[in-house]
């Protein structure tokens, strides 16, 4: 598999907030799940596409705040360009809260996109 | 209703890009559809909180691009802080071709969540 390796963006280049980049969402991370971040929706598209060819029927996609948008963005291109039998599951929505490093406490919106294969047709190894 | 006037910021503040702001999702705008954009989420919230008291049981909240995670904070401030029995209906998800003054053609993501009214209980009316 040709892989581009698209190397992330320095945190510096980002406008950055007083309040830095929250630590990823504790435990869970296990079960086949990619978190989005800042990187190019790319990376996560590879991230995703390397799931599945080790064999992983379904993959939970998540994110949470401003990277919520590149979630979907990630599972659209993942479906539209990639795996076009890929099945859309479960779509959750939630809140998560999240402790500052002065105690002050706020809350960040997640979300949770589970995806499914259906047929094993990828792009990247020929045509349909 | 006691609801603060927040004035959208102009769209001078955000750092744009070469695209600017795409049109409004054509039709289906209708049904109780609020559309998210860059304004703060308050003001979307308040959108919504004045569809419910105008009678409607049902709303569809719409965003694409980056403001998906608008969208998402809007229905998790609306959940969490004015209508505690507020039911997510639906989540979809989908992309959209944009184009562009130049011809060229682009995709976006969109989303589309479906909440409704389970039981009218407004915070703003009163305690629960």
């Amino acid at each position: 598999m040709k892989t581009e390796k698209v190397e992330a963006p320095k945190e510096a280049k980002v406008p950055q907030k007083k309040v830095k980049a929250p630590p990823k969402p504790p435990g869970k991370a296990g079960e086949n799940a990619v978190l989005i971040g800042r990187k190019p929706v790319m990376n996560y598209v590879v991230a995703c596409l390397t799931f599945f060819n080790t064999g992983a029927n379904e993959i939970c996609i998540k994110a949470r705040g401003r990277s919520i948008s590149r979630a979907v963005d990630t599972v659209e291109l993942l479906r539209r360009a990639f795996l076009k039998g890929l099945g859309l599951k479960q779509i959750k929505i939630g809140t998560e809260e999240i402790t500052q490093e002065e105690g002050r406490k706020s809350n960040v919106s997640t979300i949770e996109i589970t995806v499914a294969k259906t047929e094993s047709k990828c792009n990247l190894f020929g045509n349909f």
